[in-house]
């Protein structure tokens, strides 16, 4: 590893700190006790400054190479991960009545969402740490995105599925080559499996929650979010959350940056969940522990009813002073056309409902009309076709003069949904 | 439009030259009369050097701005197409048996395909020349790239489809609000009833072969070939066709390139098409005119029985002294296979065939082991997931020790194709 920046590890609930690459987990404390690896940031500041960072040619997540927990030998090898574009989104704000908004695209990533981040670390520990399988248990986006980087560099993957997974992404997942194991159980039941199978097995355990990590990998969604806002924050970053992994990531990105002195000021960070499956907003709403959660949404992807990464979300929220919120899946579908229609963006149902949570929580007063939001556009919307057709809903109306000269040509027929 | 650069326009056949902006396709000649655009080299030169492209921060197509048919105010406002990822392609040159393979992938431009760098040029031109909305038929690509922009734009985009496109595409095109019109015939009906539709109501026509313009967006995709592989071309570029535009783009990105003493070598050209539609094989193999032919392959988007753009796609063949090959149904199926096991690359049918191009021009020695080689790959999988499906086949085959493992475990069940 890339010890000469990581210091330890230090676990989230009794601080206890571990060195590097001796546990997951806090041996006292156990699967809650998550470890967070703690940067020497005194010696990072002598090799990652604002300027070092303009000159960087490295257009990948790899540019911050100095904070992630992986040696830098097969960077290159990997396909390109990251410094996604970051749009300005003029006609959302039109429509929002919201001063700025921007959107990050982490759809584009090589399989389509921001979950290549975190693949990216596990599959390059996995090299490093000399491991001859990756697995993980996932709804479909971490499990795809390490097929993906596992197929390119050669390396097995054993992937666990809970079976409500849509199709695409099952494809998506044997077109890599994994080895899939669909399991006839939610998502707690699959990632139980998976566990045992890992620790029989002795795989690299790509299960984000208990891994500290891959945390480290998406966290750079945030630092890219600061680079190309000038490192002038915005008021609101606004995500969705499932098992708590990318806020917690982005909340990394923060305090990264800061330490560093890379950035200043603190956004505030809005986590959205779905009605059908919201324990972090039940729990903040009722300030009451995190209860398990019905998984009843079309927002697979952050479908998690016990999350596994509860106390870096929770953090992460409480710390920037921001909120959690959630909305009902036709809000979510009614975002997916709002990026589609205004923007160009095709959104997977968990990548729009960011959107909808903030449109929500413009409702609410709780983002004030003129604040500056980051959405983070999460999933590409072709992983999921079942629900971009529910987002399409009836064809949409010709005009009527484009009716007309349809009807005077017999072999046209104007019925987009047969 | 950006006149500084561009000098006239002139005709494919009988060369005459008419001044940018007058017609699509020759006056003289007909629809087969495709005009070319040519530019002010000399001028061009003073602007565009190996040093300035080193120097220029703008890692999107719209770096080569000076080569390009639009004006540069609305660039910016645009969503991110191209100076997509070139990569060494380690593993296949191993399992082909060839000295050197790159992949350009097109797949994570902003709507999944290479289109959007045509559809770019079509959106740009219709602002600069105030058109109310744009048009184009299509099976599937050119269209959702067009929808795509048009959205982020606030254009509308009427787009006629023929029925048999995948399901995907149509939804990304209704969830970007385009206004679809389905057609109950195939590509060349299609075609004919958009044209007439776009005469009655002046929309832009931004379909590929007659309009003169798209192609100079497509080149952009030759031009960073040979940036990104330091200005010395491959012995071979290998793409599928259909209508002929994407060949003849790349081409026109060596023409321009050679002329501006960028390179100097002349990569041969592949053009490769499914053998259930392949008029072009057909001519080439046969030395007789082009014929019409059945559309008979998975891969949908080079499924183009009458191709709109002949002229200029067999001059890019024979011009670089390259070849024409035909690859059947199960050879596209088993390079989606490979790019997926292999690279961790998603393909549709239509990018994959570039692959199987490659490796049946290979084995007829048509490319040489010695040889170096890019593959185009055009189009994002996700995009085609009943195909993604075939070429997945029956579940791979767990180890016998993890299904011991399963077989322990009740609730899990291994059966990914329920």
């Amino acid at each position: 590893m890339n010890t000469h920046f990581m210091k330890h590890l230090e676990c989230v609930l009794c601080k206890k700190t571990y060195p590097i690459g001796a546990y997951f987990t806090c041996p006292c404390c156990g699967e809650k006790g998550i470890l967070d690896v703690v940067y020497d940031y005194e010696t990072i500041k002598k090799f990652m400054t604002k300027d070092t960072l303009k000159q960087d040619d490295d257009h990948s997540m790899f540019r911050y190479r100095y904070l992630l927990p992986v040696q830098t030998d097969h960077m290159k090898d990997m396909l390109k991960i990251g410094w996604t574009p970051f749009y300005r989104a003029h006609r959302l704000e039109t429509y929002l009545g919201l001063r700025k908004l921007f959107i990050k695209d982490e759809s584009v990533n090589p399989s389509g969402s921001l979950k290549d981040r975190a693949s990216a670390i596990a599959v390059l520990q996995a090299i490093d740490q000399g491991v001859n399988a990756v697995s993980c248990s996932s709804t479909g986006n971490a499990a795809s995105s390490l097929a993906c980087h596992a197929a390119r560099m050669g390396i097995p993957a054993y992937i666990f599925v809970p079976k409500r997974a849509p199709i695409g992404k099952v494809n998506q997942l044997l077109l890599y080559g994994a080895h899939v194991t669909l399991v006839d159980g939610d998502y707690n039941q699959t990632y139980q499996l998976s566990k045992e199978a890992i620790e029989h097995f002795g795989w690299y355990n790509r299960n984000a929650a208990v891994n500290p990590y891959l945390v480290e990998g998406k966290k750079t969604v945030g630092y890219e979010i600061f680079e190309q806002k000038d490192l002038r924050p915005t008021d609101w970053i606004a995500v969705s959350v499932g098992d708590g992994c990318t806020i917690a990531g982005i909340y990394k990105a923060i305090y990264d940056f800061k330490k560093l002195g890379l950035i200043h000021k603190i956004p505030k960070l809005l986590g959205v969940q779905s009605e059908g499956c919201a324990p972090f907003v039940e729990a903040y709403q009722t300030q009451s522990p995190l209860k398990k959660a019905e998984e009843h949404t079309i927002a697979d992807s952050i479908a998690v009813g016990v999350p596994r990464n509860p106390i870096k979300a929770i953090h992460a929220v409480e710390k920037t002073h921001g909120a959690w919120i959630a909305v009902p899946d036709e809000n979510i579908l009614e975002a997916m056309r709002l990026l589609g229609t205004h923007e160009g963006l095709c959104a997977e149902p968990a990548s729009a409902a960011a959107l909808a949570g903030i449109k929500e929580a413009l409702k609410q007063g709780i983002i004030k009309p003129n604040e500056s939001v980051v959405m983070i556009h999460t999933g590409h919307g072709l992983k999921d076709p079942v629900n971009a057709q529910k987002a399409v809903g009836s064809p949409p109306l010709c005009s009527p003069e484009l009716n007309a000269f349809i009807k005077q040509h017999e072999s046209l027929k104007e019925t987009p949904h047969d």
